[in-house]
């Protein structure tokens, strides 16, 4: 029966997840910076969420999981996550796929296609269709669509080849009695617009930037980060940071901040590391 | 003579139906969701109808299916199904070709072709129908011409090549004594201007979405789907349906909520569904 | 001399003439529909005209064929039949060709080059060219230009590979004694001006669809279609009709309401068949 | 000396001339239609001249040849033969090479080259230049340069590697003692704007139509072509003639009203066959 | 640990530096020409600056150095350097180099490319950043972005494949325990915005040309270049300087005066020289 | 020392020099007709210059080439020459390169690549700069940039493969002890401003046509052209001669009158051939 092999599966041929690959993007681990954090203990793993809509469509996320697991009806599900550059999606997309808890997760990503060409690159996206189609469950992710398609908006430019494959096999059934999850994260809308990609799927989920200084603030906090800030400081640093800003974006600047002061972080040294790196005005 | 060919061809070669494959894109049946519905039982299956307007024209491709059988003055016909993504085109198609008894039924599908270059998709097509003029009577399915065809609006890009092969294949009158029927299905009206394509056919069907929200309760209330659900909560849901909507994406939502839901199905679970999948307002 | 030569290729080498071919695009026989008809037996066939202005240019047609046969100083001719879809270029241009009793007579149709590369497909026509020169009298049809050139009128794509040769093709002046008559056909005006190919033809005819009720109706009367219909039904459809519509339209339209009425053809069904095969209205 | 040279290379190495290619241009003679006509009988043959100023630029292309062949110090000259299609461009450059007297006269057409590849092309007309060289007085006639550049309005498309070769042998000043005339015809202003033709030439002359019943009149009754018609029909045919038009077409239609009239020819069916040859009006 | 593995690293495997290349580029040493001069003195080597707000950046950059060599939570950082032509980027970025200590430094310079395809460039530049991957510390500079990516601003026109696969490198978190700064230059804003370039760097520095007469004194009295110089010819000098310039301009046309000066330079022939050169007004 | 080894090399390594083919681009001398004009003697060749403000520019261009021989901080000058067609830019670069006395000597001319592809052109471009890399002192002339570039200015289409080698090439500091003067010819505005061109050169000079009746009338009195002609057509001829027109096209129009009038040289006949070369008026 299905559990039965899925099970066996799991054991024998795991060699398709690729845990250590997917850990590192989440290596710093997931802060929780939102008024409606909701933490989610799953195994030794948690998934913190910026806002309360965030949290519902996280819900949501986990319920897809449970619905390609659960239901004979729905083998093939694709979620895309769509949001600015830094905001989490390739951590949120490894994240899922971690707890997912599948025989089966692969993560297709443009870094180990560089220098292909278009014909290599879409062979190997259908190779790793295919053995997925082969194990009962999987989650394929698809990280950054903008650059697996090559996409430039002057043109605009990119590859009709690897674009027609994708579009063909995100909506492609499994043959029984696989199932699969396919995740997708990409931060250009131009992308999705152009190529009128957003069809394509069957759930849409939009990542924020962080927008209030009170968010700010939570993360300044979070103690996984440690960082030593006296709570004027703090407050300081929340007001003045430029918003909206990207969670990875702080991050970097924080960790800028920390090891310059080698004693307690200032505002004055967290306002300089963002101009430094061009955060507000930037080149134009 | 034409009747005994037939039948022979049938019997030895069969080779060419792909029943199986065909009727795994109507597995979870077809579902009657209309006024004007009319249940045309035909073997093992049937097919249901969305308006009255559209019960003519299913009514005409049946008449199609006799006309290529029966008069020898249209060895070709060739049918467009044109409409929004997830109307069932694909469906209607599968359907028409199961019902039609011919000897040759064969679907040309983008699947089958991911990865392989413009000539490739080009001799794999001219190959399929040089098959069908071998065999006295042959349904054709063109599945997703705009897949088919490489199409993308922006530029627009498109495969001239495999776009020329098509229009002479569509158009070619077959070599005596074979009959052709070609069932295309696409759901691009662009792709249609752009490519001068709604005219290459002798016959185009429009395939609407669900735009009422009596049509949504006539799919909550189908036996086959086996929906637990009070009627105060359907009233509530066929309401609250964002419309238009089309069958494949109604059918989505509700298998989800049908999972969430352990018990009877809530309008509030179903409206987040909808929500979650992004349908209304959706990643712009 | 050159009628004795000629003779004596038409017996041994009528290995260029495809009468069988040409004969299959005029398998329905051609239909007196017109005002100005007149019947101009010749052979086992004959040529129905449209119009009194269509009459004077076949007239000239014939006289093309007399004068490429009779003069040395004309020993190339190049004739452009266009006009909208349907409206029996390649008919008339096979009848021509039939009837022109020449010992050379080839038609270049795009059905031959399905899947050919542009470089493949302009060797073809090359090729053929050449046979021609080596025969004393020849016609040459190019049917279908727009699929010859692989025309699309987004962008505009098409293969200028083969529109070059085309070009300098036909007004080539054959190396003597050889003289041909060039027929080519379109349908899209468009191609024509985009490509300045009109004035690359010494002739140039317009073919026109049925734009009169009373020209439908002389179809409807045509002995050789043998419709049985009352006078009563005559007049109705050709009344209700829409137009214009070109004579294949109408053929077809009118042989699927002859296979669906039983009996006596109906306006009725008639109409039906129009707005099911989408002439009026149609797919947006 | 440079005499003694030139005369035996005539002798020995004329296989580089194409009388009889070049003949056939002018197989049916040079008319006589202007006022200004002058006739300039040499050797047996002879050039007719347009108008006056037309007159005046012949003149000088004779002055070229002699320019070519008595001065050192212009080893290249270059000329742009530019008119509207038909006005007899091919002609006067194979009379004007067959006149020259030149050991070394190439002509450059594209039916030579159907089907070959652009570099094919190029290498092709980079050695008929090579070979130039190495002959002390050269012709070499580049026949229809928007056919030789591949060159299609629309886009614009042509060959750009055969340009750039193109613009290059043209202003190439050939290695001593070599001396060459280049002779161009083309038949549309817009390529030369396009590609910026027109500056790569020293001389330009444009060959113009025929504008004037008088010059109509000129061509019937001249006596090389026999034509057996009245006054009063000649005057007739030279009213209704449409003007402006090409020698060539005039030409053209006179000979099918010719072979059409059995006896004299009537301004009737002369008109029939101008209508008839789509020049007034014509397909749109 | 890593510091001895560095260590090791860096005296076994210094393959990766290329000291003399990177000294070329600033063979003429830095000149200091601003208020906000401040002479870091870093072994034998030193850096100017043109201004505070710059000090305040480079500031930063050494700071980056320190970043990538002691925080372990930063092992990707990446910097552009951007401003008009010879402002000092390339030296900057060699200098930033030559003074980071890293065992693996490795300049990627189009000059290294000549000639190449974009496919053996990819590969040149993927294949040095597998290398920087297996070294504990290394400096990557991607000198003139537009030229790496063969960027012309008419299309525009450029390498996509290069494109691509810098940004996936660019971005791309080294394995562990690599950590990587990368270097890039640009003189064109155009190359940036069309591209969407300057999002992918974490870090962004403008380099301005001298826009002071001010500045301009502070170069003529450099004691590295050795002007023989009266002071009023200098405040001339000064004063009829065209501004804004570029340091590497400036510095070329000094010394260009300087050879052509037997004795001491004089305003006039610096002006002469200026005009020469074509920097006032030039070629329209 | 560096004199010694420049000395034995020019011995030796002569073979750079291309001394015949630059001698033949100005075999006809060169004409004084300007104002300040100055005749600077040097060897058995001399410049003439058209303007005072050219003098001091080709004074400049002395001073360049002896920057290069003199002063090691600048082994890299390079020098555009722009102007419109026939204004002597190649003759003025050939005059330069042969009394630069340098031992490396090459032009870089289109005429030796017809019929090249891109990469062939590019990799015999850059061994040529290879080539001059090995020797201590190095003219290199790039004869006609928009023929290099395959340029057309409609699209406008040209080799981005052949431009990004030059642009590298044109700015690459040759490797120690190198010294390389590199001069170039272009005719076309638009090329330098449509691919940014001008900037990439040290020095910009610009080489006009003759624009006034003086100028031309100092051209006809040259005693090496030995034209026959009285004073009064002289002045005739000076004040009717369309303006401004290049040196090459008057050069070329008065040996056609020389030739044309056995006698001494009259305005009517001047004024003929100026016409008849389309100069004023011309092909539209
Ligand atoms: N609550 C959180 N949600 C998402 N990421 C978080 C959260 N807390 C911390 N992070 C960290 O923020 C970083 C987000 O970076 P990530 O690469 O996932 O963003 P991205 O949206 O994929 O960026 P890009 O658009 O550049 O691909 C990760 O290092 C992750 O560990
Ligand atoms: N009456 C019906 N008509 C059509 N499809 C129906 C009907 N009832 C139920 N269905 C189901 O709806 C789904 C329609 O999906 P289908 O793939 O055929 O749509 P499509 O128009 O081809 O979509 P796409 O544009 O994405 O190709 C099928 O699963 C089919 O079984
Ligand atoms: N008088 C007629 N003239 C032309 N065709 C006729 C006539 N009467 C009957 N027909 C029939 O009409 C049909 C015309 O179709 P045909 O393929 O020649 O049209 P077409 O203009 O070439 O179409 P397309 O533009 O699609 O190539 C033929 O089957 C022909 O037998
Ligand atoms: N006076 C004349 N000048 C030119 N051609 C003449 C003259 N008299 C008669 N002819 C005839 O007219 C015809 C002109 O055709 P030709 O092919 O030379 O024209 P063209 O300008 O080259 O046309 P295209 O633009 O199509 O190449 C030739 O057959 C030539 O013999
Ligand atoms: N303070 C300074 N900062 C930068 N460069 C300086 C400074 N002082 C002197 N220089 C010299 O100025 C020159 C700057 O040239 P460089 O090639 O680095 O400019 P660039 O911005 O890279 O130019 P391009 O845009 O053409 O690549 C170098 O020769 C360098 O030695
Ligand atoms: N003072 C002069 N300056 C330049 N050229 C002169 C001068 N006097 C005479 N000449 C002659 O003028 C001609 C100029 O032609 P050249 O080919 O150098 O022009 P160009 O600008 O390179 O033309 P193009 O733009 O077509 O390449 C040469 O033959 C040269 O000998
Ligand atoms: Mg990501
Ligand atoms: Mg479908
Ligand atoms: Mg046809
Ligand atoms: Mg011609
Ligand atoms: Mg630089
Ligand atoms: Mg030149």
């Amino acid at each position: 029966d299905f559990t039965q092999a899925l099970h066996e599966c799991k054991k024998s041929q795991s060699l398709g997840v690729e845990e250590d690959d997917l850990k590192n993007d989440i290596s710093g681990g997931l802060i929780d910076y939102g008024d409606g954090y909701k933490k989610i203990k799953q195994g030794s793993c948690f998934i913190s969420m910026i806002a309360i809509s965030i949290v519902m469509r996280l819900l949501t996320m986990q319920d897809l999981v449970r619905q390609v697991k659960e239901s004979k009806a729905t083998p093939l599900l694709s979620v895309l996550l769509c949001g600015p550059k830094g905001t989490g999606k390739t951590a949120i997309a490894a994240n899922l796929a971690l707890e997912s808890d599948f025989p089966f997760v692969k993560r297709i990503s443009p870094v180990k296609f560089v220098g292909m060409s278009e014909m290599q690159k879409t062979q190997a996206i259908a190779s790793i269709f295919d053995s997925a189609y082969k194990t009962p469950l999987s989650v394929i992710i698809l990280d950054d669509l903008e650059r697996l398609l090559e996409y430039v908006p002057v043109g605009p430019r990119f590859s009709n080849h690897i674009l027609q494959a994708l579009m063909v096999l995100i909506n492609r059934i499994p043959p029984k009695p696989a199932r699969v999850l396919i995740v997708a994260t990409c931060s250009s809308a131009r992308v999705l617009r152009d190529l009128n990609l957003a069809d394509v799927f069957n759930v849409r989920v939009q990542v924020p930037e962080l927008s209030k200084a009170q968010e700010v603030e939570k993360v300044l906090t979070n103690e996984d980060l440690g960082l030593k800030i006296s709570t004027g400081e703090m407050k300081k640093i929340a007001e003045s940071c430029p918003l909206p800003i990207s969670i990875k974006q702080l991050l970097l600047v924080l960790e800028m901040t920390r090891v310059a002061c080698k004693g307690a972080i200032t505002a004055e040294e967290f306002t300089r590391r963002v101009e430094a790196t061009g955060v507000a005005g930037g080149v134009k």
